[in-house]
């Protein structure tokens, strides 16, 4: 596979202009009265124009049979190989309220959860108490002082809640204190390096803590922490691609990985409408264009498979305000599989399109699962999207003599 | 490359079952009077049907243009790298000939040869003795007794036999002894590491008694030995894949494979009838299954065109026994081809066939190398076959939050 390092060397600033849309959990399954996959349902004149005359495939975001999360499914679209840069859960979760950490930020996600008078867990989601009532808890956990420590608890959602610690000289290298079962005693978190000492031992004290504040909460009255982590050391695409990449992104956690990648974010309400008006408003300035449309995967995620259609409708319907800008590369695709049957992200390859005038187009005559498996481009990683992008951006030199 | 630690880190366990049908060197070429490969010319309607309702691909054992032995072939198919794990010859000749070798023991390849009257090889197989005649002389070298070490010495086939030292401190970092050429001498064995210092003395001492032992048997008045290797250390697909695998194989080699992975053997005649009734009998008890047919690359191997296509009809009226059990997911594959024109086994892709209710089927209609070509997995290393069934059977959960 070819490194960012070899990429950075043959890339080249200019003022040709790619977007990227993200329909966030665009592939799906068929149907089964119908046949057809909640893409292949959907009426989308505009999106088939791209396909008939653009070049089209499917990507293992991943890997083949390896269901993305949405962290290791963007990273993939931006270039980032998942395998390699991972992201915490902690960072997630912060990245997700949209929580800024700093480079040296240590992030863990937290679970309220209830354990007896042995102390020993009986709900590690203690009840699925309520947003209010963590938001309550975590307003409490708050007061909690820790020398030479900045701390954060924030509601995240249900008996989820993010702690962040600022300070000097914090590592991430520790173990999570959560046992993953009930009847088992919360743990210790222990240091998995020297350096992460210090940082035990202040976690540890938070902990101690949290459990005096929370013993009259039951069922919340004690907390798991896991999925310690700082920031991951990337690359900008500034960097790798000399492009000036720009996102237009609703949602904390896709702004937030956009932001971990260099991108400027872009604040935009919610609807394909709004956000393509954003981007033609901030079209000038850059090079690179992070679409993100987020409601597909929402259906998806509740098996609501008409909703879905409706929502790829409303994308296709907004289009031509897209194409009116005239960009040298339009990708189409998404960030994994959201199929409606499933409920849930899967592991099935994603549509992607490119449309530009140097693509050498293929015989696709329509934006499917089923057209697009005979697809020019064939079935290949996500994290070769972006060079393909810049290629037709002829943003890319020759590699080697 | 996504790492089996990796996929450790996102298989649970569930009730789903997998059954992996592994047609050894299914992959054909094509007889020139009609075009179509031994596959194609079987008449198979319940593989074409599990086509037609799944999904279809080609996959590469090893790497484009290489022709895998069985070793590499199947270590592929159960999800290891089959260029990363390495099974040495002296512990496949083991294998095949189901000696039980245990952790530290050492196994070579050994071949009985001629040597003339000032030691030169003459000829490296020894006029291709007979396996009588090897069971014979392996006797007699049976009884050298060395110093701390436990000696095992059994005919394989032919010239070649199986030497096995077990005993303390043994190591199996040594060169042969087998020249590769006649008109040389047959080399001793040179330690390769310090700490098999010890190993070479015993190795070159016995074969200084064999050499005693057979002077009067020419044309098998010699040995020469290679491949000295101890059994590859690969976690268990119970750990990986947290699965309870079983092997329904009627040879040795294939029953040494799967044990090497930690699969339970069940014994079973000759048969895909015979198997599927051991596969029915130990279904509720495990929830995956390597299902293998060895008659394909015996014909293969023959050059015997029809036979091979009897014994892919055979498997596919015996069929129904299998569906019968409903399966959430059924691979059909080789571990390899073996066209019947060439004799032997060869580099070219395998046609594959996964059949699971959430496999997002595609245009595919026949279960043959033609068809596969453009089937929806596309073309793929065969290590990501079982991701592939994994995430098929809902085992593998998101990877990054």
């Amino acid at each position: 596979m070819i490194t960012l390092e070899q990429i950075r060397q043959i890339s080249i600033a200019s003022p040709s202009k790619i977007v990227m849309l993200v329909i966030d959990g665009l592939g799906g399954l068929p149907e089964p009265k119908t046949g057809e996959t909640e893409l292949e349902t959907a009426f989308t004149p505009h999106l088939d124009y791209l396909a008939k005359n653009g070049i089209c495939g499917l990507t293992d975001p991943v890997s083949r049979g390896i269901t993305p999360g949405s962290g290791p499914g963007h990273l993939a679209l931006f270039g980032y190989d998942p395998l390699k840069f991972t992201i915490g859960r902690g960072v997630l979760e912060a990245l997700g309220i949209g929580f800024e950490l700093r480079e040296n930020d240590i992030a863990a996600r937290g679970n309220f959860c209830a354990v007896d008078d042995q102390g020993l867990i009986t709900d590690r989601r203690a009840g699925r108490i309520t947003t209010e009532k963590c938001t309550e808890l975590c307003e409490l956990l708050g007061h909690i002082t820790l020398e030479g420590v900045e701390l954060s608890v924030l509601p995240v959602s249900g008996h989820r809640f993010l702690l962040a610690l600022r300070g000097e000289g914090l590592a991430a290298e520790l173990s999570d204190t959560d046992p993953q079962k009930t009847g088992a005693a919360p743990g210790m978190t222990l240091a998995m390096e020297p350096q992460a000492k210090h940082t035990a031992h202040i976690a540890n004290k938070f902990v101690d803590e949290a459990q005096k504040i929370l013993a009259q909460h039951r069922p919340a009255n004690m907390i798991l922490l896991r999925g310690f982590s700082k920031l991951p050391q990337i690359p900008s695409m500034g960097e790798i691609y000399k492009l000036t990449p720009a996102a237009i992104a609703r949602y904390p956690m896709y702004k937030g990985l956009a932001k971990l990648v260099g991108m400027k974010i872009f604040e935009t309400d919610d609807g394909i409408e709004e956000e393509l008006r954003v981007l033609s408003a901030c079209y000038s300035e850059h090079d690179f264009f992070y679409v993100h449309v987020k409601e597909t995967d929402s259906a998806g995620e509740d098996g609501d498979f008409s909703r879905k259609v409706k929502v790829i409708e409303q994308v296709d319907l907004a289009l031509p305000q897209l194409l009116n800008l005239k960009p040298d590369v339009i990708i189409v695709t998404g960030d994994h599989s959201t199929p409606a049957l499933l409920k849930g992200h899967s592991w099935h390859p994603v549509p992607v399109l490119l449309y530009s005038q140097w693509c050498r187009t293929d015989e696709v005559g329509q934006f499917s699962e089923s057209a697009c498996a005979s697809g020019g481009l064939g079935r290949f990683p996500a994290v070769d999207i972006m060079p393909l992008a810049m290629a037709n951006a002829l943003k890319l030199i020759k590699f080697g003599a």
